[in-house]
């Protein structure tokens, strides 16, 4: 009797991966893409594949493993699932990392620093001047720089005495806002920190403080993915008891950490000269990373706990950067609308937009926000996990073996083009690897296409139509975009009716949302001069797809400009600037925000969007 | 044969006891007059004689003990003393605490909070109205109270939503310089803690921040004691390796942690209702406290780390208060002329003086202050352990059993009145225990004794004169005061010629500091309106016998003012009111400090103070 079938899941990339009982991890983690490094080849030698079990029964450890491993790792190549099992991948076993979109077209930011680096020479104590080591410096910093400092903080200050001795009293003195914050030797530039907090993924920018220039960047899943996929997930943990809020904030700092040194090791520099960080991120990933609690954000009227921006010391939230070093969050919006969105705003300079703009931020929850002149509209919507390839039978995210582009074989990438009944979908999958499954942008081009050639109707009902490809009958009718051995696929790759309706609903929720700001502003769809698509999805998605089932506005395609991780771009630029951070609070401050939940223009709209536009 | 004798030495009390090889640590602790606790009279089955052995060789734990303890310790009346041991005594093993002086002659003070409670009734959630928790506490307040508050301390956030929801939106707001720093139940009022931090000694005082009044006091040994007598022992050991300054500072802080407890405990309050606390000591105990290197002090020209004074989140020192409770240190003067002595200025208005006086704090190193209209000259001078009753072969400090007086039988307290050459000394004991020793104000009475009937000659040399009491010859000269048997002294107790010298460098020190600053000031000794002395061994000592062997200024009786403990007084008025914090700083500020050390008036004024006056 053959092994009964087991399923595998990996996390954080949540794949999963269907395989026989006893069958290696390594195996199962071939067969889906996910790209487990392993260096020998599966022999158990070189340690790079190392997991660790979250749940389910696997084998012991073998000999090899147990001279390799500790800390509860495992080799995947040596480990065999024995039931159910659900497997973490650290970064670090990864060859290829998660596709994470970092990049942005940024607004060239004038430095206007929070942080600027003194050099400064002392006298050294003695004779009549006996003056205690940080008034000296405070005093001598004032009289040669014209600044006007009082304190220096008690962190620079454990070193100060030290340090002001080894350096013959000549050394940069680090200020923030009227204080000391380290005293380093002279000759290094201060370090910054700008981190974007998503949900999924978590985006980090390492930037001398100087020059404003990126010195590396880091796109990385957010490990708290382990404890929920969406927000409302982890807003339930942490209600679990006392201690399971700090264990996702513990999850996530030290990642943070782990990542920092990863940028900092790549430019070879200290993550101790890292003196401010900026953080952004949604209201619930704003105040998970600071330890606020996030409970009432789960239930209506999901209000935050803060909206104000604010400082806090680094070593207070565990971030190990410099001793002194503080984080700046950005203010949020809403419960829904968080620093994120603020910082895209920033980044895309929205608030002061000449004429009518709206800009998106597509995820699990979709922000969007219309500036007309200088009044700004927001609301959030919840668009569901299907554009990160979740509740999608054969659903993945953005790695390697995804396929993220489908068109018609004879008709280009343009679903809008003409179609004929019989063409042939083509696509292309992320660094060309064998078919695995649909990312994002994927099923949407895939959606799209089937609706172009008359498989999806209106209604978001599967139909033949005389398509070979189609399979099934009723709710079980699906569309094999990939069939199994094709390109090496492991197995058939389908779209299915359900497929079709997760698609539905986030495409209806997000349109519905422009369509109540809209109304809010007063003004038709056709004067928007500009709409601003950002985030990771927005960046890969194909707009003609998007337009062409309705999810944006039937605007001109030239219209439409997809700007990358402009969340990202704007935290770099409040790290850079003061004058930023005041205009983010100035944003948070003046805009009108909408909450559609019981808004009553909603569900009409919603449900009117639900339906695809004609082909 | 006889065992041979060990010694076993009691911390923090410093009283060493000379016994058989096998004695039981409580019998030794009997013997040296150390108060252990023993409830069952030492069977073994009460647990409350427990000690932790620091150092040395003791009998295997007995089963009774093996039953009763943990944590390494020991019961002292079931433990035996293999070889010289050195012993810990936790305060809450010891009956009868060590005397420490922590009331102290107050000015009024006019309360002027920095921490004030305001009762706010808010509207929830709901409707158009979507603020933050945050925002809606904060705006609510400034619009009730006219206030201009735009923050609420992360720690108080953390607990926000829950109590605002807990308590139906009707709360007490716990306000600190323009922030929210807690967020209570109506109708508690917040408690605040001033903490004396003495290089002996720990002054705690619990206050009521709305009333001023003082709830609760302790006085304790400073736990730092176990790791050197003095200030120059404990920054040597600081210096050993990185670790050092911290175990330091923990010892400090895990003491006050328990002191706090043990005094909210006595007024049924909680110790997270404490939002404030005002720290004082020497430059040394106040660097150690705040974590600050201290390793500049311990050589010339004994630069401090900080003078000006600072705030810091209790939690950042290990301070178990209110989540956001700071500590307000208040300013150094100079590396030897700590917060204590301007907690001292301040609580006796002496930068407020009409006239000249001068203020002496006396101890190990002694701080002396003279103020001459409006301006205050200050300075300190090594007086040495001998009026902690160490270096002084019978010598303790003032824990019960110490001679803490000594007169002629037939003149009176008055070491300056007539005496009959052949005059038997009297003494009295600290709770009329049996005699043991001599703490600091009971030697310094014996050498001025000693002095009156011409055992003790000008220079320091012991002479007979006549005394049945007076033995040896030479250096090895020594008066007996008590013999063994003698009101149940455990032996004789005697004056040597070796403690004359050790107080004669003590006085010498003190008397040649008030000349430089006379000379510095410019004025004359006869111009001193009031001598005023504080601390512990200030209150006890007798300003006659002091005056007589030249320690104090030739001045009338009538213009010494003893004031106790006068830096826990100031402590307390900083902890009460803004302006006196401000009246602390300005102190700091316009002292003209002179440092003893290299000074040409120095050597000649105390080469000439260690002669003892004529008779």
């Amino acid at each position: 009797m053959a092994p009964p079938e087991i399923t595998i899941t990996f996390e954080p990339l949540g794949r999963r991966s269907r395989a026989r009982r006893g069958t290696t991890l390594l195996a199962a983690a071939r067969q889906t893409g996910v790209g487990l490094r392993a260096v020998c080849g599966g022999s158990g030698t070189c340690g790079t594949c190392r997991v660790r079990v979250l749940e389910g029964s696997v084998s012991s450890p073998t000999p090899a493993e147990q001279e390799a491993l500790s800390d509860g790792f495992r080799l995947a190549c040596q480990t065999q699932a024995l039931s159910d099992v659900r497997v973490d991948v650290p970064p670090r076993s990864v060859s290829a990392p998660q596709r994470a979109q970092i990049e942005s077209r940024e607004a060239a930011v004038e430095i206007e620093p929070t942080i600027q680096a003194f050099e400064v020479a002392l006298s050294p104590p003695g004779g009549d001047d006996l003056r205690a080591d940080a008034s000296r410096l405070c005093d001598t910093l004032n009289q040669h720089h014209g600044l006007n400092i009082e304190r220096v903080t008690p962190e620079a200050l454990r070193h100060l005495p030290m340090r002001l001795r080894d350096e013959s009293w000549h050394v940069s003195a680090i200020v923030r806002q009227g204080e000391v914050i380290a005293v380093n030797p002279v000759g290094t530039t201060p370090l910054g920190l700008a981190v974007d907090i998503g949900t999924t993924k978590l985006a980090v920018y390492l930037v001398d403080l100087d020059s404003g220039e990126t010195l590396a960047a880091s796109g990385t899943m957010n490990p708290q993915i382990a404890y929920g996929e969406d927000v409302m997930t982890r807003i339930a943990y942490t209600m679990r008891d006392e201690g399971t809020a700090t264990e996702l904030q513990a999850a996530l700092i030290a990642h943070l950490n782990e990542v920092t040194q990863t940028l900092c090791d790549e430019v070879e520099r200290d993550r101790r000269e890292i003196v401010e960080a900026v953080l952004v991120g949604n209201t619930c990933m704003h105040h998970l990373a600071l330890g606020l609690p996030v409970h009432t954000l789960g239930v209506a009227p999901y209000a935050p706990v803060l909206t104000d921006n604010c400082d806090r010391p680094a070593r207070d939230l565990g971030l190990e950067l410099a001793p002194s070093a503080y984080v700046h969050a950005l203010p949020n919006i809403a419960g829904f609308v968080g620093a994120d969105h603020v910082a895209m705003l920033l980044a895309t300079d929205l608030h002061q937009t000449q004429g009518v703009a709206l800009a998106l931020d597509i995820g699990t929850n979709t922000e969007i926000s219309l500036a007309v002149g200088n009044r700004l509209y927001s609301c959030s919507c919840a668009s569901g996990p299907a554009f990160e390839g979740a509740h999608i039978h054969d659903g993945m995210r953005a790695a390697p073996g995804a396929i993220e582009r489908v068109w018609l074989e004879d008709m280009g990438h343009d679903p809008a083009a003409g179609s004929n009944p019989g063409s042939k979908l083509d696509y292309e999958t992320i660094e060309d690897a064998a078919p695995v499954g649909f990312c994002g942008s994927g099923i949407l081009d895939a959606v799209a296409v089937l609706r172009r050639i008359g498989v999806v109707q209106a209604n978001g009902t599967l139909r033949a139509n005389g398509h070979p490809r189609v399979r099934g009958t009723g709710r079980a009718t699906k569309y094999v975009v990939v069939s199994e051995g094709e390109r090496g696929a492991p197995r058939d790759l389908v779209v299915t009716r359900s497929d079709i309706n997760e698609i539905q609903l986030a495409k209806a929720a997000i349109r519905a949302g422009v369509e109540v700001l809209l109304k809010e502003a007063g003004i038709d769809m056709e004067v928007i001069e500009k709409v601003i698509i950002a985030g990771a999805f927005g960046t890969y998605l194909n707009v003609a797809s998007a337009r062409a089932i309705g999810m944006f506005p039937p605007l001109p395609r030239e219209r439409f400009i997809q700007v990358g991780n402009a969340a990202g771009g704007g935290a770099k630029m409040a790290l850079l600037s003061h004058r930023k951070r005041e205009q983010a609070a100035e944003i948070a401050e003046c805009v009108t925000y909408v909450e559609l939940t019981g808004d009553q223009r909603f569900v009409p709209l919603y449900t009117e969007a639900l339906i695809f536009p004609a082909i």
